[in-house]
């Protein structure tokens, strides 16, 4: 089966917020064995949508839309799709009495302007909204299926998981299946090279790609089965990790924070963050991963020299004499958060994330990081290479993905 | 000028990476006045990316797309592009000598494959790649543009900075301009109800949109000069202020985090932070501002009740009789980082993240947050009423918006 996805919305052209919606459907819809060959997406018009929908059912036998069945003016795109499946519009009692009910909860008079969203093609599915008022549909005509899926991604995530997923499992066949391999400290190229004739196999297909500061290979295997795509994958998975070694941080991990946090789970240690220029960044990143709170309790941003001195008991002749951004600063924050917070192991970081350079003209993209487990203390430098405007959230990042790295390698 | 972007990777198709790419373009392009009307994502598939071009230039006179130029085996839109406009590819040697010495800068030897990214199609413009190997180019052919972009962001962002957007400057006339009113504490459906008569105007235009529990408006007006379009959209503006009042927290502010900074600076008062469920997201987004040392020096991340006890001096007294979570225990936290911290202001949250309820059977998206400034402590209590699987990062982002608006409110 053919899919193609429809974006709708003038801000998505304008820029004024970004596309997660197509990254989400994209990888549910790969996982059940759902092409999608092509993204479109197109403003709140609707003749360009129109004409959007005429050259996508031109190549796919399914598209799914988001966006665009709100309760203003310029939310068309129901109507439009409607139209162009030839349906009228019928009142959906249903949906029109659970968006009362969402807004007597909420203890608010519903607006007017809501009712036109319980408006539905006639003769269509109707998939329930459980995190706002405008419910989905999919309606089908001479083969071809249309589904509508609100554009908040709160509320389309919900609406395709519990709606729109069961409702595609019933038609698909083949199973795609992907495993992904993630590493930390090579580069996509390097990476690249080193399993370089495995990039050419065609079932499994292996890509390489790379994301601030990591690089990763998506292994992905067609069957009929998911088990029969797994017997294909695992000789290939099994021949990277061999080639890549300690660069893997894991197999299907979805990013640093949760392999660290599980490597610490599984041996039953604490760790304490102290953070300047990435400033709750570490902290919040493990923190992203439920059950955190096994192996995370303290965290001290100290982004002013007073506080890594007064709450870290970093030494202030250290700071005079090698200013707060250097390797000493960053063992002493580390043995003082341990310190403070009683965990077993402690990471630390000072650096300049930028834009600008700091008073001794040393460029951003530089930061010291240490790991302690009160016996032992190491150290590592980072240098990013990235100095220019906007340079800084990069900076931020990656320095917060090494700080995670040190506490991976500690165990290795 | 009608414009088309044409993102390229079959990555995208497969999810794997987020097209921040697209809303950045877009965002560029409708400040030079270049109306983008679609946008396009089609995989390394030669034959498709070729059919996606032709529609594009059915339909614009200019084309930009990014990804595809890296030097793996699936990198094919150069080529493509290329035969596409009929124009051989020739070896461009200042970018093979800029590519050797970005490698010999790294102390890495540059990979073989890497050599094929300065092979450029002829009579073409160069754009030259600041953050990577990958030169970009532009291409004219019968009054029709093509513009090939790197598609790592910091690449094509940089690129198109320098390179591109001079080169697309000298070809546009009308120019579109926008102000955003950024809100927090009121929903969009009520906004929009609020100003529902102006969404009908035509120039400037008004759009509502919302983004993770913040509601905004984009007012955009079209005119010859920057200048014309600003008196066109003053007396709109001036008017949305006075009808959303206290709600709005800024024009033209990128967030809420912006906005606080320079509140702070502006009275020249210091803010420090203790956080349980956001766990560090409060000070990371305070730290994203550039200059934010000048305001906050100092923050306490408490994930457990023991470092809340520790460093804080909650009363464990409190905690035994109310759990963590509690108004007690935000203010408590909010006095203790403010003594330790000897900042002016301080702000603290506690509070159930998810996914899962607590020990007392209570729904996550409950949060307790208070504020002191040592005189007098006030408190608020956030339910975000988001408790499905995947709403931890959303109450944590909500949550930290709620704490920042605490200190926006402190000076209303």
């Amino acid at each position: 089966m053919t899919c193609e996805l429809v974006f709708v919305g003038t801000e998505l052209l304008l820029g004024d917020i970004l596309n997660t919606n197509a990254q989400y459907l994209s990888k549910k819809l790969a996982e059940i064995g759902v092409n999608v060959l092509h993204q479109s997406v197109v403003g709140d018009n609707p003749e360009r949508l129109r004409d959007v929908l005429e050259t996508a059912f031109s190549r796919a036998d399914l598209v799914l839309t988001t966006g665009g069945l709100g309760p203003t003016k310029d939310d068309l795109t129901k109507e439009v799709c409607a139209a162009f499946f030839e349906k009228k519009l019928v009142l959906h009692n249903e949906s029109l009495r659970r968006m009362q009910a969402y807004f007597d909860e909420k203890g608010v008079e519903m607006p007017k302007t809501n009712e036109k969203q319980a408006w539905m093609p006639e003769d269509s599915v109707i998939f329930e909204n459980r995190n706002g008022t405008a419910p989905g549909c999919a309606m089908e005509r001479n083969g071809k299926r249309l589904v509508l899926l609100p554009g908040p991604p709160r509320e389309m995530k919900a609406m395709y998981e519990t709606g729109v997923l069961p409702y595609l499992q019933s038609m698909t066949h083949a199973v795609i299946f992907s495993k992904e391999i993630r590493t930390f400290g090579i580069g996509e190229s390097s990476m690249a090279q080193c399993v370089g004739d495995l990039l050419d196999s065609e079932n499994p297909t292996v890509a390489p790609y790379a994301k601030e500061g990591e690089a990763m290979l998506r292994v992905t295997a067609k069957a009929e089965t998911k088990e029969a795509a797994e017997r294909l994958l695992q000789p290939v998975i099994d021949e990277i990790l061999s080639r890549l070694g300690g660069f893997v941080y894991g197999v299907d991990v979805p990013n640093l924070e949760t392999a660290v946090v599980a490597l610490l789970k599984e041996k039953h240690l604490t760790v304490a963050t102290a953070e300047s220029c990435t400033a709750g960044l570490v902290a919040k990143r493990l923190t992203d991963v439920p059950g955190a709170s096994d192996v995370f309790g303290c965290g001290i941003v100290s982004y002013q020299n007073e506080i890594k001195e007064k709450l870290l008991g970093v030494d202030p002749a250290t700071i005079d004499a090698q200013t707060a951004v250097c390797e000493d600063v960053a063992a002493q924050m580390a043995r003082g958060v341990l310190r403070q917070s009683g965990a077993d192991l402690a990471v630390a970081i000072t650096g300049l994330a930028g834009p600008g350079k700091d008073e001794r003209g040393r460029d951003p993209g530089l930061a010291y990081l240490a790991l302690t487990d009160g016996k032992k203390t190491v150290t590592r430098t980072v240098h990013t290479g990235q100095t220019g405007p906007g340079c800084r959230d990069y900076n931020r990042t990656v320095f917060a993905s090494h700080v995670l790295d040190m506490i991976r390698c500690y165990f290795a």
